[in-house]
Parts: C-alpha cells; structure tokens; sequence
C-alpha cells in the first residue's frame, strides 16, 4: 500500500540523546544546552533543512531550533533547558529547494565566461532561465510568509521581482543578486509541504542541578551523642552539622529513622540473638510504635526532625532520608495488610531467605499481590509523606528487590508535583538491573567504584559510564565504603599504607564523578576492622561492631583523621567547575600500571582539572605521563603551569611528556589545575 | 497512572537482530537458523524464563522456542527459517517461580545436616513447607495443562501429591524429589499470568540463497558479436554462455537492453556529438520504438530476450537486468507525461545537470510529481513486466537520486507475489544513504571496495560491513571494476604488475564477500587504459573507448587472460562452504603493512579459508603471520596442514606463527585450506 504522501523524501535516524528509542527519558540539568545530532539526508542532491521543536511540558506551543550541518549527514541543534521536569524533543526535515537553486545559481555564475573572451561553455540563456526559477521559489515563500507577517511578504515579492526584472534584461554577464539577509529572509518560511516528522516526541528529563553534583555524608544519628553510651537524637546530630558543612558536603544521609523491631532483632556484630539493651538493625522497621511513616523514639519527635531539615538548609546542606521497603515482623503493615507480604502453606509469613540463610527479622514485600495497587498507594505514600515534612532526597534501599513497573510509576508520580526530588539507587547488582532503575527514573545510582581497584578496572568502568548511551540515563555516585561495604583494600592494619588507600579512594571518588559520598566518621578516621579477620576475596566486608547493630563512639579529633583532605577535595570540586560534570572525563597514558591519570574540563576548556593517582599505597611511583594536550585545551607545544591544588606546589611542565612521582607516605595523588600559559 | 497490571515485573531489552527498533526488516537466507538474543530479567532474586514467538507470513499461529541463558541477563532463542518471504518475531518472559523453587530446594537439600550428626543449622519444619509450597505449583500447573493435554496434567496431579505426601512423612533427612523429566513436564506449562511481552513485533526478510551468495559477470550484448564491427545480439550472448558458466559466475548482468534515445546522443569516448553510426549509452534510455519495456532492435525481439532468459537457466545461471529509471528526451513517457519530469518556466523539461555540466540526453523523473502515485505505478509496472518475461533479478542504477519511500514500498509489493525476486543497489554514495537503501529492502549493494585499497582501509570496511549492526541489513556485493570504474591502481602499463593488481583484486573480492562482479572481458582481460591519460586521484576512472558509448572486440583467447584464476576463485568458493557467508570474516595479524590476512568458517569450523595477500604488486612481502587459532578452529598448540586451493601446494604450520612470502610475479595471494590434524 502507498503512503499517504510519498513525496516526503527526507529521512530521519539515529536521534540522540534518545535512551532505548525514546522508552525511557535522557537526563539532563536546568542550565544544560541540549544538544541533539540526527542524521537528515534525502535521495540525490537536493539540499536539506531540519528544524527541531522542544518545549517543557508546562509550554502549549513548540520552540524551534534550526539544525546546522556536522559532517557525514549528521545535523545538530541546541537548546537550552531554563526549567526542571519535563521536556520533549521532535525533528522536522525536508529538502531545502531553494538553498539547492541557490547553490546551483552560484556554479553557475562562476561558470560565466568572462565578458572580454566569450565561450560557447555555459549558453547564456541558462542564468536567466535559473533566475526565474528562482523567482518562483522566492514568490512561493513570499506566499507563506502572508500568514504571519505581511512585511516579510513583501520583500520576498519584491526579491522576486528583482529576479524576474534581471532575468528580462538578458545581460551578458551576472553578478550574484543573492545577499545573506535574502537567505536567511527565505529560510524562515521553508516549504513544508512534503516535510518528513519524525515518529516519535523523545522525553527528557530536567533536574535540579544537585541532581548531577552533591557530596553526600553518611552518619548514624544513634552514634552523635556527646555522651558516650547514650542514644543519640536529631538534636544531637544538629550539633554535628558545623563540622559536616566545614567539610564540604552538602547531602547529610541518614540511615531509616523508623522504629525497630522487636521480634527476631539483632544483637551486635549480626548476632541473631539481641541482648537486653541492644538497638538493633535501623533496617528492620516497624514496631508497635508505627511504621514508614514514623520516628524511632530514641532520636527524637517530628518536631525535633522537622527542625533538623531546616537547620541542614541553613548550613546550605539537605537531609536525605533512606527508605527501605522491608518490614520487621512487628511492622503494622503486616497486620493490617497481610495481603502485601507471601503468605505459606502453613499461614505464616515468609521472612527473607537464601537458603539456607535466613532473615527472619525481615519481611520482603510481594510485589504480586492481588493489592498491588493498594501497595503501590502505601510505598509512594511514604515518599510523600516525608516530602510533606521537607525532605528532597531519598537513598532507596535495595531498589532492584522491588518490581520495576512499580518505581517508574511511583517515581513519575512524585514529579508530577514535586520534580526536585532526587532519588538514589543503592542497587549493587547485575549491570542490567542497574540501568534498568535508572530508566525507570532513579536521579542517580551507586556503582561498583568499590570493587574497582586496578587502573584498567576503574578506567573501563568509568569509561563506560561516563559516556553515551550510560551517561544519558545513568548518573554514578561513587563511594568508597558504606556501612555495609569495608572493602578489603580498606582492611590495611599498617597505619602508614591504611592512610594511603583511604585518600586514594578520597580523590578517585571525589573526581572521578561529579557525585560522591561516604560513610563517616568511620571514612575520616580510617576505620579498618572487619567483622571477620580474614580478609580478601572470600574475607568480609562488614565492620567490625558495625553501627548497623550498636552504637558507637568515634575520636572525630584524632590527629591522624583525614577530614582535611575531605574538606580539601570538596572544596576543590566547588572551585573548579570541571569537576561538576563527567561528561569530559578523558584518560591519559602513565607506562606504569600503578599510576592512573585522567582529566575533566569544562567545555570550553576554561577550567581543566588533571588528576594523577598512585594505586600502590605501599610503594612510591613515578612516570613520564603521556599528555593528551587537546584535553587539556593545550597548544602542541609550549610550556604551561600546573598547580596542585592539594598542596599548593607548582611545576611548570612542557608539551606532552611529563614526569610525575608520588609517594605514598606523603600524599598519594596530584590534583592539578592546569594553567594555560 | 497505574498500568492496567503491574504484575509484569520481567524486562526484555537490547533484542537482536533489530535494524533501527524494527523499523526495517533484518535480513536472512533461506535454511538459516535465526539466533534471537535479548536481555531479560526482573528484579530480585526470582529466576526467570522466556520463549520466542515467530512466524512466518503465511502461518495464522506462532511458533515458540524457549530462550536459553547466556552470562549477564543476556538470552539466546533460534529457530530455523525455512521458506521464503516475511517473518516476524516477539518475545514473552515471566518470572519462573517453579524454577526459583526448585533452586532454592536444592539449596535447602544440600544444607540438610548429616542425618547422624543432627545439628540446629536447618530447622526440621523448612523442607516439608517447601515441598507443599512446590504442591501447590504443581497442582496450578497441572490445572493450565488441563487446558491441552489431560495426561500431562494427571502427571503434575500425582507429582504434587507425592510432595504432599513426602511433606506429610516429616522425615528425618529428604532426598531431592525432582527430576530432569519433571522440570520439562511443568516448564511446558509456565505460569504467564503476569509475562511480559515485548511491545512490538520484529521484522525479518527471508531471501533465497542467491541472495547471500553470488558471482556476477556483466558484459554488454553489442559487443558480442563474432563477427568485427557489427552490433551484437541476444544470440551472440547465448553463444557466449558457456564460457561465462565455466568459469563459475552464476548471473550474467546486462547493462539496460531497452532503446537507445536519438537527441544529444554521445559519440564515443562520451563525446557531445555522436558520429553517423554511433550506438549511443545504453542508460539513454527510451526512443520512438519504446521505453523501459520495450527492447533495442538491434539486440533482437522479445522472443529473442526469452530463449535468453532460459537458455541462461540451463546453465544453472540467471540473467540480471539494469533499470535506470531516466528517460531520454525521445522516450515515450515525455510526451505521455510530461508531470512525471521537471518543468522549466519556459516549458522545456530539465535534463540532468551538476551546473555547469550538462547531461542533456538524460531526463530526472520527478518525484515531486503531483502523480507520483502514477510515476510510483508506471516505475513498478517495469520491474513487473519483466519478471512476467523470466526475470528475476535486477541491477538498479543509481537508486539513491529516487525517493527512498519509493523504493521501501516498489520493493514490498514485488515481493508480495514474488518473494524471490533479488534487487542489487548499484549506489556509490554516503553511507546513511547506501544503507538507507538496504533497510529500504535491497537484496544487496555495491560498496566502497574499489576505493579501499590499503590493509587498514579494507580491514576497517568489512569488518564495519560483516558485522551487525550493518551486516543485519546491509550485504555487499563487491565489484574490482564497473564500466564506470577503472580504478586508477587498475591503470598500470606495466604487465607483471598490472597481472598482479588484477589478480589481487579479484582474490580480495571473490574472498572477502560472499557476493562479488565483475565487469568482463575488459577486467579477465585486465583493459587498464583510461580515457585520460592522468591516472591516480585527479584522474579518469572512465574506459578508453568504453563500451558504454561504442562496440568492443575483445580477444578473449589472449594467453595472458586471468580466466584461468577466476574459475578458481569461483571453484574455491562453491567448493569451500566458509566462503558462502560473510559473517564469520576474522582479520589476522600480520606483521607487514602490505600483508593483508583473514580467514572464514563455517559455525561449526567443518571448513576454514585462510587468505593472504599481497596488497603490494611491485614488490615481494613476507611476514611471520600471527594466527588467531580459535577462528581457525584449532587448539592452541599444536601442527596443522594448510593447503593453497589455487597453486596445490601445502604446506605444514605450527602453533599461531607461521612464515609467508608473496611473490608477485607469481601470485599475490595464498587461499589456504585448513586441515585439522
């Protein structure tokens, strides 16, 4: 069967930023300039034109941009996104009849003869038959252009009649009758007739600008009392929040402040027996005293929590709440919705397991229940009701254990009215379920950062995802241990070698991705101990005395604490602006596999960042780098200035070779400015 | 808003073959065994399972096959496509809970603590529960079967009263109750309640064998005549045709046979003016005798035509037929319908030009024609009307200056009735446009091999075009020389070199694609005189006296012809099954710039050809080939025999480095054989 109209002779492929053809949303932040490259091509060789739309979705009509040529086909147009939410993108092409005769009009003229020497090359008839031509086409326009101004109209009538009148005088030489006003005057009233649309609006999603660049701290707030032993509260970890905000971050991250339950409890270090007095896991929630939507006593009322997310503003920082959809045995969910949870033969509820391990202080969901929607109702409930109560961002526990229908639902809900929360995805699992939480909406994702030690691990890994197709959809947040996660590189009994790897992973995080937390103040003071003392592949990669189950004390003024370094890093991310984004992450060659040395720039190369890590905290390390100077918005040659701004050192370096060494006892990392000469 | 069930918690992403989502249909050949792959998974721990649906055009009812997993969510499906035509295929995934069950079992049986030393590890209540929550599948099981097999359902009945039953016992220590037969038994009947299905059904184009696997010889019919100077005709072809099958070439492709115009006919050599007696270019189309249906006189009658067509057959070959949708000014359509070209203000029609040049026997269809459904008809009414006279296969010249929709639906409804009919694109152009072809539904296309002469240059081509996403819809058809081009590396005055550029071109061709041409006699001959003097890149790639504007005779007996290795070559080819497809090309190293070596292979590795060629034809080369033994199907350490299928010679190689010399004088490439030990 034939189209309806066949004349439309313009094709449209390979649309970007598009995420799996345009299922899910490419993610962007207000500020950004969009850029969107296609290919636009047409049989033959006829010219063509293409014009984006893009609007917000609070905008009725569509806003243009034209595309410009790149090479090969592929066209490119920009625009900016001045408003959060949601944003969607189309493609109009169509061959461009006039920019051809115009084209072809100036081979022709500059075919012409010269006057003196006549040739029989190009029949003199041939310049005012284009002419004419050409009078049509701007008559035509002149036509389009009635609709919407009358002034333009009348220009192009009267181009057209300039056209005809030289075409009449038959001269036997022509000067071109073309100015760049006239093109640009026709190209505003294209002829769309036969105008190919692409099939589809590509979604985009705009978020706040903390969306891409935060620095997350971690704390406990059991833990904040400035008596030892005693519970700690919301009050307390208000007096921490000076010392947070000294060191540059600006998310505070709170493990769930629900109450805990009581049956099944753990004791310390994971005991599946609780001793009178123990705390338990903040993980295990609900008890007699309410559920998701309630406070843990010990910390605290709504008020005192209401007044915490206030004072955390104030020091220019927010509070980010942790939500993990499991119940303990004694949540109210699991008497008054039975129906939410997986129901055995015997009556019970199945609590988790993997056999033959058992979890019996925790009750997953089924996300197949026959009330899923009342489900569904409950889990974004809980959002809701903490966004009531001031809280912006959510760390979501174990996304990727909860059906997938359910967040890209629950989290399009959210920002229908409040599209400046940011959700992150603690998900450590297969790279497809990862992604899979991304589309679906998440703001950012945690990532295997903790598991890549050697230079080719964190290079191909950051690689991947720092660049499209990742990088439209998924937006890493880095962390070098979590209260789950002491990495057995971390588990480094020799103080001098402990310092080290602890500030390696400070930089490599804090600048490999705009996105970094940690978990303090088990992070600053270099806490090392594993739950299990064989460590390694096989070994464990929990804390001993885990803050998960008891509460601790911390020296947070040891001397050999690495918040300086801390308040260093996050203070160099703010001044340079390179390190705002991933998107210009480039490697460079060390020959030594120990040393990794990559940069990040701005886009127009104004703020350059060059970062040089030794991965070997027991040994010193040294290199000639090979400096990709184009990176670096470097000349081929000449001398430039690099700054360390850790140290403050400088070193004048020239062209591409450069030596570097770094010892580990004394800083194991370079974080240089690059100074252009 | 809530999905209409948000049940469906699987994801099938990245489904492959897919050309641009399923826009297009992939391509494949008849007796091909398709191999679907897709990412699938859900979230959590739940296992799941998927099945391909796919069917061809024909078939009311799917057909299934199970996807079987490969590593990191990714799934694997085939099915064997044994007709021609269009198929279509989707996938439906679920979580399996039987098979998450059944696991989880196992886990549990294999935790079971040793009867005599019994331990608190497992509790005793754990295994029964499980068995009757494996009941309870069972028994829903059993009520799905009872849809379609009564005996299969009584089998599941009595299989989950057995777990009851083993439940009921309380044993002391449980061996595993399932089996291999079981497992197959319930995974015929899964729960789909909640399966995903992919949103959308993916085309595929099933060609016959042809299609994949060709070798064309073009000749123009004029010059075929035995007798010198006198016009040849369809019988001198006939006469012709046992040479052509000996040497192995399957179609013989003539250039347009249809009526040559009379206004601004070119002379020899593409003169302006044409001399009494001048033939004219056959791409001239159309005279007061008839246009693109009717014949030239000179070559004979329809009848003439048709005893060609099945005279060709009987010698297991077929006749390809150029159409060149241009008209001469002569041809009847100018004047039927003027609408269907470009009209001038002064009313004349616009003849083909790139100002200032002027192609003024050639007439552009216009496919802004207001009766572009007439043009559309009339231009698909050619392809019919010689399919109805015996052809079934067609050389289109330059497809890329017609509208792209044309061809997506002229192609279409040709295979409506005749599926088996095989479109070759003779396009030299941009990339997204050759491929827009392809995708449009072109069997095959020609390439940019003749311009791809360096061993980075070739390497980068095909591995760009044997592998997907091109290779999906894209399948070459590679030429070393057209009546259009001569390549300046063809234009070498020197004989020994001129034997050897000539030979190595067409090993390259003949190896390297499963479809490849040439335009004979001139290249068995190797004509290598340009019509300008100045080769190289400013220079000609026109003929001397080329057959496209006058008669030819060519002395086809000459001893030195390359006969003799292109009857090689296609022996090689028919005989070697490794060189039916292209998919399995692998490049091997080959420390020598000039050394250019790859191997092909068949699935299975039954059969393996192994290339190497000198790309240099003035100089001897060697190099100690570093052999990739995997692709050769060899273990890595080990002798294995290589036997040259041109020269017959053999020789006995060791592990991956093995030495090879080149001469050019001799022969400047080796087409090994690999024989296993």
């Amino acid at each position: 069967m034939k189209p309806t109209e066949g004349r439309r002779r313009v094709v449209i492929e390979e649309v970007q930023p598009s995420v799996d053809g345009g299922r899910y949303a490419a993610k962007r932040v207000i500020g950004d300039v969009v850029e969107v490259t296609a290919a636009i091509f047409g049989d033959g060789h006829d010219h063509v034109a293409g014009r984006l739309l893009y609007r917000h979705e609070s905008d009725k009509e569509w806003c243009e941009a034209r595309f410009e040529p790149l090479t090969n086909d592929l066209w490119q147009a920009r625009f900016p996104v001045d408003r959060i939410g949601a944003w969607s993108f189309t493609i109009e092409a169509w061959v461009d009849h006039f920019d051809t005769w115009s084209h072809d009009l100036v081979k022709r003229l500059d075919a012409q003869p010269d006057p003196k020497e006549p040739t029989a090359q190009v029949l003199p008839q041939d310049i005012p038959l284009a002419l004419r031509i050409g009078a049509n086409l701007l008559e035509a326009a002149a036509e389009r252009a009635e609709k919407t101004d009358a002034a333009d109209a009348k220009r192009l009538t009267e181009a057209a009649a300039q056209l005809r009148h030289l075409a009449d005088a038959k001269l036997p030489y022509y000067d071109s009758p073309m100015t760049l006003e006239l093109e640009s005057l026709v190209a505003k009233y294209p002829d769309m007739s036969f105008a190919t649309r692409l099939d589809r609006e590509l979604p985009l999603w705009v978020d706040r600008e903390r969306a891409r660049f935060s620095a997350w701290y971690e704390l406990f707030p059991r833990s904040c009392s400035p008596v030892p032993g005693e519970h700690g509260t919301f009050r307390d970890v208000e007096a921490r929040l000076p010392q947070i905000a000294a060191m540059g971050f600006d998310i505070v991250y709170l493990p769930p402040i629900h109450p805990i339950g009581v049956q099944y409890r753990k004791g310390k270090n994971n005991s599946v027996i609780a001793e009178p007095g123990d705390v338990g896991s903040p993980w295990a929630i609900g008890s007699a005293e309410g559920g998701h939507t309630s406070i843990h006593q010990q910390l605290g009322t709504m008020q005192d929590f209401e007044h915490l997310v206030k004072a955390t503003q104030t020091h220019g920082m927010e509070i980010a709440l942790d939500i993990a959809f499991q119940c303990s045995p004694d949540h109210p969910w699991v008497k008054q919705h039975p129906t939410w949870f997986t129901i055995r033969p015997d009556g019970s509820i199945q609590y988790a397991e993997n056999p033959p391990k058992k979890y019996q202080d925790i009750y997953p969901l089924n996300f197949e229940s026959k009330d899923w929607r009342g489900l569904w109702d409950a889990l974004y409930g809980v959002f809701k009701f903490w966004v009531d109560h001031g809280v912006r961002v959510f760390r979501v526990d174990n996304p990727h254990t909860k059906a997938l229908p359910f967040w890209e639902w629950c989290i399009a809900e959210m920002r229908k009215t409040h599209p400046e929360v940011i959700f992150l995805a603690e998900a450590f699992t297969r790279p497809h379920v990862m992604y899979s939480l991304a589309k679906a909406g998440y703001t950012q994702g945690y990532t295997y950062f903790t598991w890549r030690q050697t230079k080719s691990e964190l290079q191909e890994y950051f690689e991947e995802i720092c660049n499209p197709p990742v990088s439209d959809f998924f937006r890493p947040n880095v962390w070098p241990n979590t209260p789950d996660i002491l990495h057995a590189q971390l588990q480094e009994p020799d103080p001098v070698k402990r310092r080290a790897v602890f500030q390696l992973r400070a930089v490599l995080a804090a600048t490999l991705s705009a996105n970094w937390g940690i978990y303090g103040p088990a992070f600053e003071l270099c806490e090392w101990r594993p739950a299990k003392p064989a460590a390694g592949k096989t070994g464990s990669e929990e804390y001993l005395d885990s803050e998960k189950y008891q509460i601790r004390e911390w020296n947070r003024s040891a001397p050999d604490s690495i918040a300086p370094l801390l308040t260093k890093l996050n203070r160099i991310r703010r001044e340079n602006r390179a390190l705002e984004r991933n998107e210009h992450l480039v490697f460079h060659d060390a020959p030594n596999p120990q040393l990794l040395c990559y940069s990040k720039a701005t886009a127009d190369k104004s703020n350059v960042v060059l970062v040089v890590v030794n991965l070997d905290p027991a040994n010193e390390q040294t290199a000639w780098l090979d400096l990709k100077l184009d990176a670096l918005g470097l000349p081929w040659q000449g001398s430039f200035m690099v700054e360390d701004l850790v140290t403050g050192a400088t070193y004048t370096w020239k062209n591409q070779w450069n030596y570097v060494a770094l010892r580990q006892w004394e800083m194991p990392a370079h974080v240089f400015r690059v100074v252009r000469p």
